[in-house]
């Protein structure tokens, strides 16, 4: 099938009027008066980002979720995007496949009430590789940073953390055949959360007033926290006991309680972590309830002299690194 | 290096105060009022559109050049872009490569006055794989489209077409230490104009004055041209004999006049192709060669039931198809 084909086929019908059918060489949209224009670009390739045989529907929904997910945590409301697609040649998709993945992609794209608006489409040497630049709109001057963190702020996320780390793990044991230990609707569960993350864009504008920075939790709730609280230049504490889990990630715990690091690491979790005042707690958490969704404070902003500080179920200091755990007390 | 690295030390510097240093997870522009924001997104592949064993420089020269070359079709000036890296984890560029690399998208990108506003880097199992999606700005309506061609327009290219296809074939030959039946000038020119391509950004103002349709030639000038008389529902007519051939080209048809074909149908020319009026042309000629190019009228736009035909050099129909080619006559 050629390029051509593929567009007019499957591609252009996601395509709205700024995409102009997708028969010319650019796009165009239009910025509304009092607002900047935000643009978020995440890539994800066959091999390392998901394996080449995931159903090719949650494919798509997983590379546009991602991309969804930056806006939401820049408090952005969702204006379009443009897909740059990295065939394999030496595997190509059939039709089966690319109607698929499309219906993946499209049904995220209309949740999110977007439209396809131009892209590339490229035969390589390589498996497959994905990417797509994402647009949001936010009011001027109001963009939601990482680095707005004060001190005294309560450290929220709105959703289970570790989900995807474990539904990861669950994947891996279903691609080798290998029998999960856990009920096979657990299993499910996480895996469906690893396969078809859900961007958190309905919250985006609660967000975008109630907190002092956001960013979406994508390489594990550490790292990501730390990386929030360094962008803020202010030190904080996390705590292990408050960070919210779902009932497959507590039953995964129950038989290995040393999962905590994959679930608090692994990343895959598209929830949003954010800085919020005390003040605006109650608001931002009803404005959350309202879209059914229940956010969890797991921490504090402090002082930059203060470091990052992890504290365990007994409230101790624990670190992570490197794919291994020590607690501070047995350095 | 990890990609935290890779940023700080070769991204960040390119980077402006859009791309919140490159750390946020997404980058902000204001689109002014009164103007409308175009998009564009070119994926490049090593060992497809590239070698991976071309200078690091040129590829970041051609990575950026391809996106603005598409800009400048749409009559836009050049606003910033994001870029998406996906590296080959079997080989891993090296520091010197990545230098290179990002010294030749740099130099371009300083040429057009233009910052990297955000990206994403990805390593996977395949070879080196690139897209940048590029923004630009026109007056509000005002963007050039390829379907606006009418019945009496000059057909107009902005400079020698041929030089990347055939420089195509001198850097194949040179790869496989073939000695090129050319002179040494001849053959470096084709190359570098291959490795190099020029968008012709500083004419984008003038075409969007003066002409009705435009769009970069970079699958070959016969395709690109039944393309834009596609787009616009219009056929119409193509001297070879005008074609404007750079006197490397010219050598090497009068070695073999059979590379015709390779001349118009090759691509990665990065040239203009427009429809313009009579009335506007000499306008057009004179803001072009203000910036030192010669533009030249190769054809004209005629009524939709005149398809399109191309005239060979002594004014016969003549057809390419699928690396071949046949004159009508012979059919």
């Amino acid at each position: 099938m050629r390029e051509f084909d593929l567009i007019a086929r499957y591609f252009a019908p996601l395509a709205g009027p700024g995409g102009l059918g997708l028969v010319d060489d650019a796009a165009m949209v239009k910025s509304p008066v009092g607002h900047d224009l935000i643009i978020t670009c995440d890539a994800i390739a066959a091999g390392t980002h998901f394996f080449a045989d995931d159903p090719p529907a949650t494919i798509g929904h997983k590379l546009l979720a991602v991309n969804l997910s930056d806006l939401a945590a820049k408090g952005a409301a969702p204006l379009g995007f443009v897909l740059s697609l990295h065939l394999s040649k030496k595997a190509m998709p059939d039709e089966a496949w690319m109607a698929a993945f499309v219906e993946g992609l499209g049904a995220l794209a209309k949740d999110a009430g977007i439209q396809l608006l131009g892209g590339d489409t490229v035969m390589q040497d390589g498996p497959l590789n994905l990417s797509i630049t994402a647009f949001g709109l936010v009011p001027t001057g109001r963009m939601l940073k990482r680095s707005g963190a004060q001190v005294g702020d309560l450290l929220v996320v709105t959703g289970f953390i570790g989900d995807g780390a474990l539904g990861l793990r669950e994947r891996i044991a279903q691609r080798s055949g290998v029998t999960s230990s856990l009920t096979a609707d657990h299993s499910g569960y996480l895996i469906d959360r690893y396969l078809r993350p859900q961007p958190r864009l309905k919250m985006a504008q609660a967000f975008r007033r109630h907190a002092h920075a956001c960013m979406d939790i994508s390489d594990g709730l550490i790292g990501d926290c730390a990386r929030l609280l360094s962008a803020s230049g202010k030190g904080g504490t996390l705590r292990l006991a408050d960070v919210p889990k779902s009932v497959a990630v507590r039953a995964a715990l129950r038989e290995n309680p040393k999962l905590i690091e994959q679930v608090v690491t692994g990343g895959d979790d598209y929830e949003l972590l954010a800085a919020v005042s005390p003040a605006n707690w109650e608001r931002l958490e009803e404005a959350c309830l309202q879209q059914g969704l229940l956010p969890v404070v797991i921490g504090a902003v402090t002082e930059a002299s203060d470091g990052f500080r992890v504290l365990d179920e007994a409230g101790k200091g624990i670190r992570f690194a490197k794919g291994s755990y020590t607690h501070e007390a047995e350095q």
